[in-house]
């Protein structure tokens, strides 16, 4: 068993298409993790995460600040205890719209190479 | 995508050795997720999940109130912001040492049956 507080992991940022970014890899193969990954998410005020698509899906779970996140269908607001789940081959991004960083968790398979 | 707070979903009472414990299947199969599970726990004051074993693996995040985790090597203190990984086949049990509610999320893989 491993026990930690996320904030003790470093912090990374994350390029391509990102603006204020940075993502921790919190639970993953590193850990012995087989089957999912769990990251954690931070979007600086006026920040935002790439809109992109690819065939894995997210699990997500809001833990602070506000923003709104886009789908096929436009932009939703997104607020602290909110879970979104993003099947795999759709469009999405997330941006902070508030004056506070936008925490999330991020949830990911492991094997995800297999399934392009 | 689906998008809602998790506290509109319908929380059932875990029995078979816990106390005080509620969950919430926040995302699952039945919204079509393919791989892993995410589920919100609630441990009220005094309360405990059961002190177990199975082959699958939990990645939790607690996201309120204080508690403790047990583990072959004994307890140890958790808090908010902190991240659990259990390896699958290792005993494990959660309880809430605090006066307000010890809320966790804890994700598990689809396929268990498989992985036993």
């Amino acid at each position: 068993m491993i026990v930690r507080n996320f904030r003790e992991i470093q912090a990374e940022d994350v390029e391509e298409g990102a603006h204020e970014v940075r993502i921790r890899q919190v639970i993953s193969e590193a850990e012995g993790a087989p089957h999912f990954v769990m990251r954690v998410f931070e979007v600086g005020p006026g920040g935002y995460t790439p809109q992109h698509t690819h065939a894995w899906e997210h699990e997500v779970f809001i833990l602070s600040g506000s923003g709104d996140v886009f789908s096929k269908h436009g932009w939703q607001t997104i607020k602290s205890g909110d879970v979104v789940f993003i099947p795999g081959n759709e469009i999405h991004q997330f941006k902070n719209s508030g004056d506070r960083p936008l925490e999330f968790i991020c949830l990911i398979p492991t094997e995800r190479v297999c399934r392009l």
